[in-house]
């Protein structure tokens, strides 16, 4: 099995709440929309799925949707501290929920957390110079 | 905000049941291993990282993990059904739990689940023949 992963989904409650905030919001562009899925580019072989919370249930069973905090949380990450703050603002803009703003970290970066309409939880992260910035911060 | 995951976290209960799974069940290299998280690359610009649930709950707060069903799913995508299902085999192989054997699904493509040792659920999917396999499987 190769090392990779194809697709993110997340079950949703309102799909037209996550294309506001995705689409509308910041901007995103939709790689399909249909009607109970909408998928979003992000990465070279790589899709987020927005899945509607009751197909997502008929086919993978009753999920934890909604309950508390999901146990995972995607990262979107950037080399300077200033683009952290700036980005976090612009989810805010979005229609997110700022949860917590950046601060500095144990393992040494600098980050914060911003909501999608579902709840999870998007880290905006700058883990500072070296091997994993090189690796996921294309730019860098 | 670009259109990019850089690092999708999963709080675990056990690493050592992780590593166990991911590096010497799947064969998978380790970017990152230290003390309470470890890190695989599973993309050009993407890490997978598991971090255990103490430290998760440390920073993002008391998560769902362990309730129910996680709300999202991982999928690795190939381009033929045999590949599904030899895929799935090697994770039941490797300690992961088939929770459903590969089927034809109502949106064309021929998939099943096998979980993680915290029961993330993986689905290892065949989309067809079509710009969705185009995309994220990078042999199609």
């Amino acid at each position: 099995m190769e090392q990779r992963i194809s697709l993110i989904t997340l079950a949703v409650r309102d799909l037209d709440a996550s294309r506001r905030f995705y689409v509308d919001g910041l901007g995103w562009e939709a790689f399909l929309d249909v009607d109970d899925v909408f998928m979003l580019r992000v990465g070279e072989h790589l899709l987020l799925s927005l899945w509607a919370h009751d197909s997502f249930t008929a086919e993978v069973g009753p999920s934890t949707l909604g309950t508390g905090i999901a146990p995972i949380t995607l990262a979107h990450n950037v080399s300077s501290d200033v683009e952290v703050d700036t980005i976090l603002d612009e989810m805010s803009r979005a229609g997110g929920q700022i949860v917590e703003l950046a601060t500095r970290r144990v393992w040494g970066g600098y980050s914060g957390y911003a909501t999608d309409p579902d709840g999870y939880r998007w880290e905006i992260a700058n883990a500072g110079a070296g091997r994993l910035t090189a690796l996921v911060v294309p730019s860098a």
